[in-house]
């Protein structure tokens, strides 16, 4: 599977303000391309956090990017919640009928909000006991046929996948505007790295709405001898 | 007076890891560039918290950069330290005979610490009630002959800076790397902004030591009419 992380930070690394209210910060080039990379992905992911502050559909405004489905409509790719303790609300519009969703739940989901989620259109992976084990969650998506796994954030999210090993891009807009706030999410969160920090590689540089798309891979591992 | 910030970030927009230790973001090429940025400036300026966590010395490496002092040596920049309660250490290396050092500090600063940093060459200015009031304090810096200040961080004083609005420059390097960590320092800390955010302008972009630097500019606002 190819994972890439896609987001928009303010020039301080900043994804929202300290309110989580989400904050314009890229324009319309950039919204063109983050649509085209969603209509080439297979997926498209996100951790609860974003679905509870934002309530993001992630579907592909432009239906003429997508592939067409059997039936002759087109194909949204699916969507993707990291989501522990489901606490994705069953009236998200990530779990509506526009597209297929995988809810990465772990053991620690209480019976009832699965009940719940049940009810809706999506489907429900468990993985992990207390927390959503990526790594495994991932394995599952790619055994239904994921194989571009587009990630959204938020920044704890981000910082989990970077954690787990399991990123290999990382397209970041960097916005004209300051947001600060020592509190306020940023593009890699959790507990963050104190001894071995992941690298990576810068593979392209392009400015767009008055900020700069930068291109980052993760160069992959030299395996033990 | 004229006021460049100038910091190195991790891709993810953090100064430091979480435990504000120093790490190693950017590379020789970018040092070079700082260096020089020092050399052209009157004065260097950081937050007490840098002085607490790094002991930085803030002194110009390549003294041939720098113009001559009446008596024929190098005439290093002056140093500035944003300390409202006067916790620079007295055996900092800020406050050694290097350079001019002035301490920005307010009315609670304890007079017994004043006094041991009276002892030091450190020239003490005091701007603000309980709190460095940046904004009186450069004016006093301004009326010594400094024209050009250079800002290094960290991500609280160039918060303040941002929204006393008065910043003109932000020079920043963005290193390959993620750092991560939702308690790691990131450039503009602070309380961060809400509803209004300060604009900038991208003036540059150039690809270094593996990384970019992004050069950006805060425009002038127009005055009300
Ligand atoms: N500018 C942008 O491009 C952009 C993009 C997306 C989001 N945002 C902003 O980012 C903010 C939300 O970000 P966020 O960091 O709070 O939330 P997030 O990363 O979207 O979601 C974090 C949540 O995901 C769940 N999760 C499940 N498994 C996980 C795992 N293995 N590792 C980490 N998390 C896991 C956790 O909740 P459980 O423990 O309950 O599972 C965690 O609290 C919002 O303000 C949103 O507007 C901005
Ligand atoms: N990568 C880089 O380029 C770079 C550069 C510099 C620093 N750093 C890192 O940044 C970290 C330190 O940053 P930091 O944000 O904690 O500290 P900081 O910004 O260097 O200093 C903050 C302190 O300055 C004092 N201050 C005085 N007047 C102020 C005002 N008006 N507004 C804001 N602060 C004022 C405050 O202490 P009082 O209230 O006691 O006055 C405040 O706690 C360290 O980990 C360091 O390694 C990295």
């Amino acid at each position: 599977m190819h994972v890439v992380v896609n987001a928009a930070m303010s020039a301080d690394g900043k994804l929202s303000s300290r309110r989580r209210e989400q904050i314009k910060i890229s324009g319309s080039e950039d919204f063109e391309r983050v649509d085209r990379l969603r209509a080439d992905s297979d997926a498209v992911m996100v951790g609860v956090g974003t679905v509870l502050a934002d309530d993001p559909s992630l579907t592909v405004d432009e239906t003429e990017l997508l592939p067409q489905s059997d039936d002759g409509t087109p194909r949204q790719p699916a969507r993707v919640v990291a989501d522990s303790r489901a606490r994705t609300p069953p009236d998200a519009r990530i779990v509506d009928d526009a597209a297929t969703t995988y809810l990465l739940v772990s053991g620690a989901a209480p019976v009832e909000r699965i009940k719940a989620l049940s009810a809706t259109d999506a489907e429900i992976v468990t993985a992990g006991e207390t927390r959503t084990d990526l790594d495994a969650a991932l394995d599952v998506l790619e055994a239904a046929g994921i194989e571009q796994l587009m990630v959204e954030g938020g920044g704890e999210l981000i910082h989990s996948l970077f954690a787990a090993d399991l990123v290999d891009e990382l397209t970041v807009f960097v916005g004209p505007t300051v947001i600060g706030g020592r509190d306020a999410p940023t593009l890699a969160d959790g507990e963050g790295f104190i001894d071995e920090f992941p690298a990576l590689q810068l593979d392209g540089v392009e400015r767009m709405d008055g900020g700069v798309l930068l291109r980052w891979s993760v160069p992959v591992s030299e395996p033990n001898s």
